[in-house]
């Protein structure tokens, strides 16, 4: 069955846009004091549909599946890590869960294709493709029915998550290659620009790497639509949470995008349905190279920097009390009418 | 009685520092992929002299002072703006109460120097020198005493504060030209470098704001220590935290530096004893023209860069989460081994 892409309007709404302004500028603070948070919290009005948005059940969902391109030695850690950190994520001990458990955001891992079984339990969803994609070194990573099986468990698996606001993660060794890959062909740039060190090549490994990546690029000439792309670079994580992130669009849910890998699924999406880009909140400026580069593609302007490279979506936990504070302050700062403060001079 | 400095000891500690870096180093994620949260994260071990930091009943302090240089017209706001704002703290509608109580922050009002009396209520400490600092262009901001009576009351703020961490905020109409002035005397910089829109001004504001800032530093042109600055320059609210600093750094608490005026106190303080600046985490890069100069002289590196030009500790509270992350990294992720996730290869 061919994936169904859903409907996802334009936001562009100027009279919200214009009573969201209206309710910062009159807010007890100099005209735009508050900078990008101000920008942030018109935002979230827009996508919520609301002068006054509240953020409700954050949802944070990590996609896992392994590479068979990590064969090929484009990481400097063995497959193994990606069962190991996803059994770590449900455990509670990894950088992502201790950081959801500290925003109250509920976690939930979802098995894209990892190699190993997992025994069924809470905070685990099975939604395996394979174990693993094939090595696109020497074929696509995902057949086209792979590639929509997986975008329908995407799509579908919004139903098992509540709230307006879903956070994105993702673990799976090589899939930075993955990323690369997809930036170099859908963005039209050189794949050296594209690739870096994920999660610690030295700098020899990096340039094997892009010898690798350079060759699964022309392997896989043809493959110039986003779908194609997708099918033919994987893995079966990013194809999960394009249509992940395809249906909360649809939705019209707040979608935070984590570092590298996420915004590579995002950047599929988007190609698909520009309008996603109107739904998404762009959490930080990640370490790894092509990054950078990667928000150009999109236009997304990171709130935080702080140099992460660890995906797993530690970076929009990271940023998520900030958009709960945009709310806040739309929600709960008082206006100068409401507080007696005397405006600037010669604006009463 | 004049100020004396309280001991504020070297925090170097090899022992410390490697027991934390090794810590950071066996949690199950790259190497360093944490980025600059790594870097907070051994601070405020070392800060709190533990390899499991906690941070425990965190206090926001803003200190608030009238300035009568704000008779020359350096701001597009009247100083009644002062008064207004601390009734707007106490009642719980500006930016940084709304975000303190967002993030379970205390929030103290501190009256240094307000021209209008206030009723006592809980929430306010009244430290009050005088209504409102002299005119700097005519005569120095502060006596002697006056300067010497905030910093003692600054100190003994400390014993009202519980916790070991302190997030400083301000308000004061008129404080940024302190600020400039003080960046400009004590870093030696031309003014028009360290001089900005402050809450607003146009560009023809800013050169007049300027013209002024001149003009006051010419009138003081022997006060060239730090503490004979800050007597010239004012105001009675960065007197004061400048006090808090000092005893906090003396007690060892976490000091979460907000913009462009905490930015300030925290040079005249680092001035009279450097080790101060061992404490500090540097909230933000503000949008006042200046605040950046001021972070190199100091050389901090801020967490975030979110264009906020607000004062009031807001800066500080919406990084405040970040530290909280920072200490849950180091006290609640798995190790490699507890968690039974395979190393970097070549590395085990």
């Amino acid at each position: 069955m061919a994936f169904s892409l859903p409907a996802i309007a334009d936001l562009d709404n100027p009279d919200l846009a214009r009573r969201l302004q209206h309710a910062l500028d009159n807010k007890t603070k100099p005209l735009g004091s508050l900078g990008r948070l101000e920008a942030l919290a018109a935002r979230l009005g827009l996508i919520l549909g609301s002068a006054s948005p509240e953020l409700r059940a954050p949802q944070m969902a990590v996609f896992a599946g392994d590479h068979g391109l990590a064969a090929q030695g484009v990481s400097a850690y063995p497959s193994d890590v990606t069962w190991q950190m996803v059994e770590n994520f449900l455990a509670g001990g990894a950088a992502v869960s201790v950081l959801a458990r500290q925003h109250g955001i509920a976690l939930t891992v979802v098995d894209c294709g990892v190699k190993r079984d997992f025994a069924p339990r809470p905070g685990l969803l099975i939604r395996k493709i394979a174990a693993g994609t094939a090595d696109a070194s020497v074929a696509p990573a995902m057949t086209p029915e792979q590639r929509d099986a997986a975008l329908e468990n995407g799509k579908a698996l919004l139903d098992e998550l509540p709230g307006n606001a879903l956070l994105l993660g993702e673990m799976g060794i090589g899939n930075t290659s993955s990323a690369s890959l997809l930036l170099s062909r859908l963005a039209q740039l050189d794949i050296a620009e594209c690739t870096g060190a994920g999660t610690g090549l030295d700098d020899a490994g990096v340039v094997r790497k892009t010898d690798i990546l350079r060759k699964v690029l022309a392997r896989h000439e043809a493959a110039r639509q986003p779908l194609d792309a997708l099918a033919a670079f994987g893995g079966f994580e990013i194809a999960t949470m394009v249509g992940a992130i395809l249906q909360a669009a649809a939705q019209n849910r707040v979608i935070v995008v984590d570092g590298f890998i996420v915004s590579a699924a995002v950047l599929v999406a988007s190609r698909m349905a520009p309008h996603v880009l109107q739904r998404c909140v762009f959490a930080h400026r990640s370490g790894e190279r092509g990054h950078a580069l990667m928000l150009a593609a999109l236009r997304g302007e990171p709130l935080l920097d702080l140099q992460l490279r660890l995906g797993e979506g530690s970076g929009a936990a990271l940023a998520w009390p900030l958009m709960q504070s945009a709310c806040a302050i739309l929600r709960d700062m008082a206006s100068f009418e409401s507080a007696g403060v005397s405006r600037e001079e010669g604006k009463h």
